[in-house]
């Protein structure tokens, strides 16, 4: 009875999806849903990424969390558009809550809408917010074990970023361990090694992103 | 309807809890839950706890995961009883899960109980599993801004280790902050400072366990 019923909330999750999936398509807006732990860098990413497509793409975002409007604050720096959903408790973000944000965005001036999920690795992976791909981050201090102990975002996403390399030096944790595992769960993971903070790798990430609004990826 | 649910179930949860608890009591058991993110460094704080306080306490350990038994198995290496549960999807551990470990495990050789929650700074709050106190991790490379933005498990946790302090001189993550917000969503928090790595401030929380266990904290 547990079962059927957490059935019957994804499945009403997917139709709500499917719905903003069609209008996304209808505009011609690529939308991504951005997943990862707390603190894996999402915002950062995200940042950067409005900043260096800038001129190129007009970028939107839909930034979610439990509380705070931090992030949100942050990206509204960069002059793109931004919308903040407070779960108020909820531990990821769904179709229907994407679908309340659309009255406060001009999705006619956006080409790619970043959805930024509740810093969770294991509960936004199980609900479509409509987005063509999911893509997560992963940082180097939670460690090289993780795509074998939370295998099913590794295994929905298109993108793994693994982020916060310039840490490595003072680490114990090996890349080639990550990118061997996620391969296994996912064959087809895009996997690109970047850091937020230096920059450092984000061009690969760009290019992926550039193919992507192009509709060739 | 959605909340009346939810509250049902999370009642149905705290009624097993209780029953664990009482057990705990009296079979004189210093049951702690161990809470954080994913990769924040719970089981290796936990295989230097044990190991500290070998020959004056006996750990026993229940580790909980979506799937692998990595963690289990490094626990088992101290020597230390301890149970696997893989929850197979769930991102918290409950109650019910713990009841069903107690025929693999001797509870009359065990003076402290951890139970290692799944990796997930939200949901695992909101469930009991009958422990005494909440402990929970927070690394530094997750950044000083979380306590406002994941507020429910400072708020329920007696003890707040802030991990990987050897990071500090990479990253831009103050302590002072995270003291500072942390102690607002709940004054009455224990927070140390220590390096799972280095083993640096973790004397501190052995005292303060063995407080607990000798029933003074």
């Amino acid at each position: 009875m547990k079962v059927s019923l957490v059935k019957n909330i994804l499945q009403a999750n997917d139709r709500i999806a499917e719905q903003n999936r069609m209008l996304f398509q209808e505009k011609g807006i690529l939308a991504l849903n951005v997943m990862s732990g707390p603190g894996a860098g999402k915002t950062t990413l995200i940042e950067r990424t409005i900043r260096a497509l800038d001129g190129e793409y007009r970028i939107g975002v839909i930034e979610g969390d439990i509380q705070s409007t931090y992030d949100a604050e942050k990206i509204a720096a960069t002059g793109a558009q931004v919308v903040q959903i407070n779960t108020g408790g909820a531990c990821h973000l769904d179709g229907n809550m994407i679908r309340e944000t659309f009255d406060q965005l001009n999705l006619d001036e956006i080409d790619v809408l970043i959805v930024e999920n509740v810093g969770n690795l294991v509960c936004p992976a199980e609900f479509s917010v409509g987005e063509k791909h999911k893509v997560m981050l992963l940082s180097t201090p939670e460690g090289d074990d993780k795509p074998l102990k939370y295998p099913l975002m590794f295994h929905e996403s298109t993108v793994l970023l693994v982020n916060k390399i310039d840490l490595l030096p003072y680490l114990d944790c090996s890349v080639e361990k990550i990118r061997t595992e996620a391969t296994k769960i996912n064959p087809n993971l895009n996997i690109f090694e970047v850091s937020g903070k230096t920059g450092e790798g984000m061009d690969a990430w760009f290019n992926w992103l550039r193919k992507s609004a192009n509709g060739t990826a």
